[in-house]
Parts: structure tokens; sequence; C-alpha cells
């Protein structure tokens, strides 16, 4: 029997992508070799990249104003690497303080130019989404972080602004549709929804490269990967293929916008047992939560380490919540099955019959 | 019947590693789940962590005088990323011009100190490693790189000098025993010798480490890496995990040491075979030949293309030289067997026999 995989990340993938992932590993695209052994130049692997490319336009309907970059370095190289391409010192962006993540990139940018925290939630453990805010105009772009993997949670309303948006997306990528035009920067973390950890997608608009007065070395530079098509130098080939793999899957099981209906019918089952449940409660704001990550607690914590083995045992497994806040979590991604959570459920309602 | 690959990185993996990896791309470590879906800081994979550096540590018997790093970004990275760590704006560094890698690391470093090019083969299309320049006792290190994997030199004798070397071993890795004391900095992209695409190995002496004044963001900093064991953020996790499998594969196969007497007797073979044959020659200072990348060319080009396919019908494949210079290149790797090597000399002796 297979397990259900709550992990937060690296995390639960399409096993159709697993499939073909595994095949490859011997034999890619009936070559008689590995795809970690060829070359990234061979033919074979640059029709990866188109269609790994394609597919991201695809997906969010993206037109040539925009780059995608398959980058390496994870978001945490994002967090400086967008402020050096973007941001000059004398200029202001804004940033909201929405959880751990976040934070660090605010942390990193600030060596850049002036930062402008507009909001911050950590006052109060980052519960809550920040929606009362004022947006200067004068910003060069606002930064935020769409989904809050810690804490749970999710940015469900785009703020009403003309300053460009910057976001980091590394754990909702493709689990919504976006409003593409409001943004001049999309960076994604790929070892959620979108891959496993290796690989980094940038959506940026062309238009606002090299417009910065400071030296930037060639391979930090967006347009060196622009115009080498993400093949300045070897990229992680293995990484891309296999989220290749997984946005045909998404692609194939209706795109972003199918991914959304299906992530809130599972959110909802997960939150309304916690809410039912006399054993758990979540202590996020109601119209803040993640559908992607689920947080939640035992009143009785003296009962935490037994309900993970007791999920553990009924094939759930990675509840536990992130070492910073303690409890549980339950990722949720695009990639988890209805039928999953359903089993997480039933679980924690066994365990409330068993314990209450 | 499986393929003889003489691609240049991207490169040739044992086969032993890549039926362990598939294995792991569908059930990692009998968990029950891939290894592209479990956490960084699942015990499972920090494990993989721990063998990866004790490999390393082991191979090139490395004490705890340095870091052992798995970064990401190539080692087009490092080129940027090692002066900026060690150089102060006023200090001189010496590099060599030996090939198209190490006039790319003179480049980028220019950015960040005084760089010294002490010798270049570049006005002879880089066919020799030069050895005739001095080295001056101020400087802060000396780079070199001492596999030209274009090209096909290899530097054979280390510079007799007390300047700390920092060098780009992408395509010689754990292919010969090294000085390892005469090092402040080794780097390597993994898509050689070492592993596949993704990842990139750094030996870096602890003590040298935060001592420049200029601001370098977080993740820039080796410092952050080592205080972190590779975990500052989500590392690329499966292609540290098929490196840490080619390394115990070299360990098992009698380490560095052994590896570079089959390499001597590959390099020997193909090399006696280019001289010995009337169609083929090598235009590199023969005291300077490479043992990683046999570049040679057809003293009649109109047969180049006709060979590649004759060579491909007997399953030797990835023969065409770089771009940048044409002709042929047959890597011979540490993962390439003697059994393959004999292949392509029996290709091109029969080839000879049909053409001459």
């Amino acid at each position: 029997m297979s397990k259900y995989n709550f992990y937060a990340g690296p995390a639960i993938l399409p096993q159709e992508a697993l499939d073909q992932a595994k095949q490859a590993v011997i034999d890619f695209d009936n070559m008689g070799l590995s795809i970690l052994e060829i070359s990234h130049r061979s033919k074979n692997f640059v029709a990866v990249m188109d269609r790994a490319e394609a597919l991201v336009r695809e997906l969010y309907n993206v037109n040539d104003e925009y780059a995608i970059l398959f980058l390496s370095g994870g978001a945490s190289t994002q967090f400086f690497m967008a402020p050096m391409n973007l941001l000059n010192e004398n200029e202001t962006a804004g940033y909201l303080d929405t959880g751990t993540w976040a934070s660090k990139a605010i942390k990193e940018a600030k060596a850049f130019g002036n930062i402008d925290v507009l909001a911050s939630s950590k006052e109060e453990n980052y519960c809550y989404y920040p929606k009362d805010y004022a947006v200067p105009n004068n910003l060069k772009y606002l930064h935020l972080t769409s989904n809050n993997t810690i804490y749970g949670t999710q940015l469900h309303v785009w703020p009403d602004t003309d300053v460009p948006l910057v976001c980091d997306m590394s754990s909702d990528i493709f689990s919504c549709e976006i409003p593409l035009e409001k943004f001049d920067l999309i960076y994604a973390g790929a070892q959620k929804n979108m891959g496993p950890a290796g690989v980094t997608l940038v959506i940026v608009k062309r238009g606002i490269l090299d417009k910065v007065d400071r030296y930037i070395p060639t391979i930090l530079r967006y347009s060196t990967h622009d115009e080498k098509k993400s093949m300045y130098n070897t990229p992680p080939v293995f990484p891309i293929y296999v989220s290749m793999l997984t946005m045909e899957w998404i692609l194939k099981n209706g795109g972003v916008n199918d991914m959304y209906e299906r992530n809130k019918a599972k959110a909802n089952l997960l939150y309304n047992e916690i809410d039912r449940n006399t054993l758990f409660y979540n202590n996020i704001n109601r119209e803040d939560r993640s559908l992607m990550n689920v947080t939640f607690h035992m009143h009785n914590e003296g009962q935490l380490a037994d309900f993970i083995s007791f999920a553990e045992k009924r094939n759930c497994v990675g509840l536990k919540g992130h070492r910073s806040i303690g409890g549980l979590r339950a990722s949720i991604y695009n990639a988890m099955s209805l039928e999953g959570v359903q089993a997480l459920v039933d679980t924690m309602a066994e365990f409330e019959k068993q314990n209450a």
C-alpha cells in the first residue's frame, strides 16, 4: 500500500511523473543512455527545456514580454538576486513580512536599496495575512510571499495597486490562476508543486532587465539566462526534466484552474475536520488559511507523538509541524489526492474515538 | 547492447550508481517514498549528506581544517564566488589562462580585486599547459583549471609555490591523488567524474573564510553553508544522492589512486591509436595531454561526419568535438571502462582499413 505523503517540501509528486523519471534514469528517450549522462546540448535534452518553457507559458498564459528561466540556488538565491537586478541603491521597494521566508527576503534585500516593510504579522506569530496597509506609488516593486509554508497562511486576494509585484510563489506555484500582468517577477523553488529540489523557476518581465547601475556577476544577471535560454552553463538537468513531467501532469489534469478546484475541495475537507474534531484546532485567521499547508495543533500536546505514530501506521506520513512552531502540518499540494486527505481525516476521527 | 558514452559532460556514470538511483526514484531506503519527495531534513537524507561528506574526506584524505560543501550553480558560480569570498579590492590574485573556462574565471574575478594573469596559452589555441612562469609571493592565491575539457590539456605537475592554490577541478575531480595541503579552495561541477548536473563540490580551508571587507549576500558566503552543513536551504537532493553513489563506486574500486592507474591505461591506449592511425592526429603538447578529454582530428576533415556515424553504429557515442574547436573528442572519465576505450580504438582501426 502506498504512503500518503504530507511532507512540506521536497514534497509529493505525481506517480506518473515518478514512473517516467525512473525510466529516464536508465534509458531516456530510447537513446540507450541515462538522462543523467547525456549532454545538456543534445537535441533530446534541448527538447525537454523547450517543452518545460512552453508548459509554463501555457499553464499561466505567459507571453513573450516575459522570460521563463530555470535557475538553481532556490528561492533563497532569489531573495538577493531580485533586488540586485531590479533595485538601485537610492530606490525603494515595499515588502510584506508574512513569515520566516518573507523576513529572510527582507533581510537580503536591505543590502541593495531602501526597503519599506509595509506590514507585518510577526507580532501575532504570523497567524494572519496583512491586508490593511497602503502601497506608496513611488515603490519600484512590492514583494510578496504568496503562501507561508511554515505558518499555513496564504494570500487569497492580490493587492489593488499599480506598483509591479514581485512574488515568491515557492509553495503555491501552479495551484491557482494568477493575474500575470500585475507581476514584474515571480520566482519559485521547485520542490513543492513543480518538481524535485534543485531547480528554481523565474518568470520575469524582459523590459525591466539590465536597468540598474551596479555591477552584477554574469551568472547572477537574469538577462544572461534569458539570452542563453537557461543554458549559459550546465543546467540542473534531472530536476528540470522531472519538473517538465510534473507540469505535463498538471496540464493533463485540467491546468491551474482545475488544480484550484481540487485544492479547495481537499482543504475544505481537512479544515472542516480540524474545526469539528474535539482534539484538534487551527489558529490561523480563517480567511487567510492556506490551501497548501494546513497547520494544526492538539489541545493536549501530550497526545502529539501518539497521533503522529497512529497516523504513520495508517500510511499518513510527514505530519510533524515545522520545528519553529511545533504541532502538526499537512501539506496538500497539487499532487495530493482527495483520497489521501480523506485518509488523514478518517485517521483524525478514529484517533478522536479512541482518545477523546 | 549498451552504449559507450564519450560525452564531455553531463557524462558517463557507473551503471551501479544508475541502478541504485533508479530504485530510489520509486522507493528510497525502503521508505515507500521516492527520494524526490522526502524532506531534506528527514534522517534518511541527512544520512546521505553525511555519507557524501565522509566520502569526499576519505577519497582525498581531507581533515577538519577544510569544509566540504555541496552547493548549486556550477563552476560558473564559483568563478565569482571564490574571489568574492577570498579577495579584497586592493589584493592581487594570480590566474593561469589555460582555456575557455579559465578565461571566464578571470573575467568574473576582475570585479573583485587585482587579477594578474601569470601565463596564457591562448595565442596557440590553448594547445599546451603553461609551465614557464613566476609566481609572485604577494598573491592572495593562484587560480588554476586543472583540466581543460574543451582543448584536452591537463596539469600534470602542480606549481612549486607557497602561494595557496584555488583550483577548478570540474573535469578531473577524483581522477588522481592531489597534494591537498597546497589548496585553499577546490571546486568542481559534479557533471563529469562525480555525479549528474545540479550540484557543485567545494572543498575550502576554514581558516580563510569571512576575512574580506565587502558585504556578501548570506547564501553566497561559504561560511553560511559550512555552518549549516550545506542545508542552509533545500539542497539539490537527487544530484547529491547520485554523487554519493558515484563516490561509493570510486571508493569500492580502489579510490583515486586506482582510478589514476586505470585512467592512464585508458588514455595510453587511445593516444597510441591516434598517433599510430594514419587518419587521425592530436595537436596537444604531448606532456600536457589530458587523461580525461582526448581531443583529436582527422587529416581529411571531409571524413569526420562519416567517422562519427560509423562509430555510432558501433555504439560509440558523444564523439563530436566542442563546437569552438571542431574535430573529435573522447571523454574517458573514471566511469569509462577500458573495454569502452578498446571499442573506440577498434572502431578507429576498422575505419582506417576501410577508408585509408
